[in-house]
Formats: C-alpha cells, sequence, structure tokens
C-alpha cells in the first residue's frame, strides 16, 4: 500500500498488517463483548429510527429471532454507530441506495424519518431522492418521492 | 399540503400551486436560457469530476451528441449543481447508490474521486460503502471497495 | 471513427468534433430556449400519457417542482420528443425496461396506456412483456402482465 | 474441455460434440414430444405449488395463455421436473434468488408455500432468506420474511 | 374479460377459457413437435444473430446442452420467432431491458448487432439506449452505449 | 401467532416473546462472547471456501479491516455456520441468488467452488444455475455459466 495512501487514512495504524488477523489489536470501536455491541446498537437504533426500529425488531422476533438481534448487534451496533462518518450522511447515504434499488419502500420510509430526526433539513432529504434521478432513472425517484410525502406529510 | 409540512419546508413559496404550471415562477435555480444550464453544468462537473467528467462527456461526441450534452446541462447543471444538498453529502449519495446497484462500477469511480475532490475524507467513502453492506450486502460492499482501492492507491 | 460508421449515420454532421463543445453547432433538436423545451415536453407528454403525466406532474408540484419540470423539459423536452425513434418503439421499449426491472409498477402501467395512445396494438403490448420472460424471468413477465390487465380492461 | 471436467460430469456423454446440434441425441430428460412436457410439467406444478400455480396459469389465460403454456411447459416440463437437483434444494434456491432479487413478492409467496409442500422445513425457508441478509442486504431478507410469515401463519 | 377489451384483442378466439386447457385448441404459432420448434429456433437464432447467437449455443454444450436446447427451442422457437411483433421492435426492446438491468453486457452487444441485422437504424438503436437515461439513470445508458461503439465501430 | 405456526416451529421456545429482548435467552448458537463467533467463522470461511475466502478477507485488511472482520464474525460466524440449513444448500442457494443478482461475479465464483468444496455435485451447480432461466433470465443463467466453467474446468 503506498504512502501516499497512508497519509491520506490517518486513522489506519502503521502496524496494521494481515499477520495481525487473530491477535487483539486496538482500533476503533473495537468490541469486546456482546453486550457492548448490544447497547451500541440499541441506543444507534433509537437515535436514528426512533420507535420504528424497535417496532420492525419486535416483529420479526416471532418469526426470526436471530435476525432481529443481528439488526441491533451488526447493523446497528457494529455498522450504523462507528464514529467514522456523520449521523446525516449515513441517512442521506442510505435514502439514496434505497431510492436507486427501488425495492425497500418500507426501510426507505424508517430512514427518510431517521434523516429528519438526526437533523437532516426536509429539502436535503427531497435533494437527495432528485439526485437519484441522474444515476437510477426517474422512476426511482418519483416513487421515493411519493414514500418521503407520506413521512413529511405528518 | 398540511401546514405543518410548509413550516418545515421554508423555502417553497406558499404561493405554489399547479396554475403556475406555466406562469413565470421565480423560484430557486430558475434556468432562463441555455447558456446558465451550460455554464453551471461545466463548472459543477470540473468541480466535482475534475477531467474525468469532462473526458466521459468527450468520449460520448462520436456516438451520442447529445447525451454528452444532457450530462453537462441537466445532470450537472440542473441537478448537481443545486445548492440545497452539499457536495459532499451528493457524492456520498452518489456512491452509495452506485454501490447499492453494484452495475456501474466505471461512475462508481468517477465519483469516488469526485468525492475526495470536493473534501470528503478517505475514511468517510470507506465508510459509505462499509454501510452498503448492511442495505445491499457484503457483494455490494466488497466489489465497491475494490474499486475505491484503484482510487485511493493513486 | 470509421468511415463505414459514418457511412450508417448519415445524420451526424461531418463536423462534430469534440472542439465544437461550446460553439453554436445546428444540429437536429437543438435547443435555444427553455420555451420550446416546455413546449415541446409538454405536447409529447400529452400524446403519450395523455391525462396520467399531467397528473404525476402536478402531483409532484407539492414536494419536489423541480422534478416536475424536469419531467416535462427533459424527460419529454429532449428525450421522449426525439424524432429519431418512432413513438410506438418508444413506448414498447420503455414497457421492456419497466418490466425487466420489475420495482417501476406505477410508471409501467402508465406506458402501457401510452403505447395504446401512440397507436400500438394491445397484442404487441403483450408481445414485448412475454418475450420478457426470456430476457428477465417469468416472475417479471408475470407481474408486468397484471399491471396490462388493468388498462387493458379499461 | 478437460478430463478432469469430464470425470466429474459422469452424465454427461463422451460423443457430446457440437456437431450434434441437430441430430437424435439420446440424453436425460429428452422431449420427443409436445405431450410429455405437458404431462411433466402438470405434474411437477401440482407438486410443488399446489393448486396455487394452475391458478397463477389459469389468470393468464385471458390475457396471455401463450405464457400459460410456457410456465407449464417450460418452467416446469422443462425445468423445474428435472431430476438433476432435489425438488428442496430448487425450491430453497428459488426462494434465494426471488429474496435477493426484492421484486417479485407474489412468486416468492408461491415458492415459499412449494418449499413447505415438498418437504422443507419451516426453519429451513427462513434460514435461507436470513442468509440473504449477507448476500443481498437486510431489507431483503426483512421484506421476504414478512412474505414468510403470511404463509407460515397459514 | 369485458367486452370492450376483446374488442381490443380480436385475435383472441372467442372460446378461449380455462377449460380449454388440456384440449388442443388451435391458435396462433401452437407447437406441435419438437421438430418445428427447432426448425423455427434455428431460422430465428441466425436471422436475428447471425453466427453469434449459434457461438453462443455451441459454446453451452460442454457445460449445458439442455440450455443450449432451450435457447433455440425455447427462448427463439417459441418467442422470438412469433409473428405477434415485429423484428425492429424485438430487439429495439432487448436493447431496452438490457440496458436497464445493467448487468448483461454480452446479451446487449449480442442484440445491438441483431438491431442492425434486422433493419433498426444504428440511430434508432442509439436512440433507444439514449431513452434509458430517463428510465434506468446515466451510468446505465453511458455504459450500454460503450457496448453499441464496440459494435458500430465494426 | 398461531398454534398451527408454532407446531411446526418446534425449535422456537414457547417462551419467546418480545419482553426477552434484553434477557439472557439461551437458544440455537447463542453467542457468548467475540471469539465463539470468530472461531465459529474461520473455521466455516475456511470449511466452505478453502482459502479464497481467506484471501478476500486478507485483501481487504488495507482498506476495511472491520469488513474483514466482519465477513468472518458475522457472515460466516453468525450466519453461515448456523446448523438449521445444511452447507449445500446454503452453497446452493448463494449461487441461485448471485445468479439472479447477476452483478457480483466474483462472490459467484467463489460459492461454486464453495459448493463443490461442501459436496455438491457439478451437475447440481448447473442445476440450479440453469433454474434461473426460469426465474431472472437466460442471460443470467449464461453468465453464470460461463462463471461455473472456470471453476469447473480447473
Amino acid at each position: 500500500m503506498k504512502s501516499t495512501y497512508r497519509e491520506r487514512l490517518p486513522d489506519f495504524p502503521e502496524s496494521m498488517t494481515v499477520s495481525t488477523l487473530h491477535s487483539d489489536v486496538k482500533r476503533n470501536e473495537k468490541v469486546t463483548a456482546d453486550e457492548d455491541r448490544r447497547t451500541r446498537g440499541l441506543r444507534a437504533l433509537s437515535e436514528i429510527t426512533g420507535d420504528s426500529g424497535a417496532g420492525v425488531v419486535a416483529s420479526l422476533r416471532d418469526i426470526a429471532p436471530d435476525l432481529a438481534d443481528w439488526i441491533i448487534d451488526f447493523s446497528y451496533g457494529d455498522v450504523m454507530a462507528r464514529p467514522g462518518l456523520d449521523r446525516r450522511s449515513r441517512e442521506l447515504a442510505t435514502i439514496a441506495a434505497l431510492t436507486a434499488l427501488g425495492n425497500a419502500q418500507p426501510q426507505l420510509k424508517v430512514h427518510i424519518a431517521g434523516a429528519l430526526r438526526v437533523g437532516c433539513k426536509p429539502q436535503e432529504i427531497v435533494e437527495v431522492i432528485l439526485q437519484m434521478a441522474v444515476f437510477a432513472g426517474f422512476p426511482a425517484a418519483i416513487n421515493a418521492l411519493n414514500v418521503a410525502r407520506e413521512v413529511l406529510d405528518q
């Protein structure tokens, strides 16, 4: 890995090599036990999705309790709670991706509400969806705006 | 449209109704003539993509000159140049969407470089791609990281 | 670009080069001002989609008036109104693409009606959807036929 | 084609070459006439989908009778009835693919019921959908589980 | 099925009902035996794809001879050879769908060449790809044009 | 949740309710600490992917060490190592999904090799890809077979 790359990634320890695969590497967000992931996950889930995320998790406990756990521990505890990217960017990025995919409208709705909750302005949400007209086509953008309207109208 | 919605969208004029479809409504970013779109588009194309966007545009002039124009005038002039969302968020959102789609790696490469150009940190780019492991799966994230490495290694 | 290519594209001016990017090139469908795009777009929107396209545009004016403008000016004014491909082919191509994508059923419905409006026979619409069983799979074709039935039954 | 490949594909006749394209090659599942495909297809359709597949086929006879025939003769007669892969694997694979695609929920529902019918345990169906969280993302898995719940609750 | 629907589908026999599922219904393109499908399929494969389709079929005979048969008998014999939609429309529709999907560039290349072979003008092929910028986004259109250039430059 | 559902899911404890979210529920595959997930994940990664999975993980340690960890701990430790579905079914399901998605060929290659490693016959792998011609279209199946040939030819 070239030096210029490391210069631009100051938060990657110089000592990071493949041989550290099994050792106890101290890096950002090192999870040492389940309850840390669980605590962090529940907090991020609540801060981002309010009650809706907890509702999704609860609704899964009948059919797939382990997926419910993974949402909390992995999706939110390991990923969404990470400090390397601010919450507003995370939610706008999620809205962009789900708009482009076009087949995850329930999750899109959750994250449009999540974007508002973490401080995005309604206009910023609309802007990122509009931008998807360029990258994923007009149908994707129109259908996502119809989901956004449901949230923004509340 | 409920009043709470308008309260949260202060930049929508109260006078915006369907009947204003044909009238000369003065709103943000009103385009009055081609050369404004062209000027704004060329500037945004350069500021975001450096020379690579111009390269894509130039390469299309043999087979589809009008698409080359649309990229400049519409994609960048009408959409990417809009002030309602900051450039860094726009590029991270684009990276997220293209990562999720998984079938637009040339464009993903352009916009990873674009994200760096508009001020995103390499780690922020990596973070948004990692986040797509949750929303679009691990293959999407892994394949996008391989594109990112090409850019970050330069 | 080889000469055989130009021979097959008689409508590409011999003088088309990259250096003409900023000059006033007179080619097909050159847009000189907004109202030409707007006029052409509104006419194409009406001729192809009847009232439904205008309905979609109107419904977007509350949340994203600029997207409403782009549909008229860009999607229909710059693209759908172009003379290089007949209207029937345009609508059948749109039906094929939306059937394959499988996540844009509202737009598919609009364009199935549009295909009828521009002169396609119902059987031709059914044929293009059937063909998508080969290229996108049977679920895509079945789901699109269910949309087609709604339109054809009216 | 290397010999090691043929060693692992004992059911490919050594005499299989391109020149046999038009000759009367006797290989597994050689269809000699329509009614064999039809008979095999109807039986597989019933064994796998119970009445729901026949319902889909019947519902298509008004708008696309030939697609109805293709489902029976090709999808089930030529493909699903093949002996080279057991029925349980076929249904679990279909569930995985439709979960990943995320835009074919009616068919996903049919094949979740189909998986139960051919002997898969409910937990196996849930497991394959959970696994798609890794390969296609959490939204795909969550949305598929909501379809599964409809079937498993009956 | 309402009468207005039947009025617009004159080629659907009045006597078409579900109970005709097993009987010997004489309708368009009734296939009575394998060699008819095979003959029709080989002819359509050749007329549309020239040698490239035969090349694809031949290349599959080592690993999946039955898929090779299905391409000839089903994809071309049952579907592409049907008279209800002209060949030019079929090829333009295929190009549109494969452009939108963005993950089938080898097949897109075959069908761009196919479109030329059945009489489409190069400009018509470019137009349908351009149109996909509206329905599937600019990346899809740009990437498809790069495939088209390979074919048109020959 | 109806009683018939519980009857078919004998491995769901009767006591599973939402209120058990934070308690220490003892259910299948309860992970109590990181090193259990790590150990299980490394073993499953090796048993399924041989060295290729470790190679992917190692290649990610420069740019995204945490994703490398998540592949081992979550994808393989939490998901692929689960006992509720046999390894052969897991690999065939993965091949089906990646074939249908059509944009993850590197991962498809890994899992075709993985399917062989866990005991699938080459013909079973070919069969599941063939089946995707029905559910995702012929291009998806053809392109996946070309990946399979690379693996099966070794």
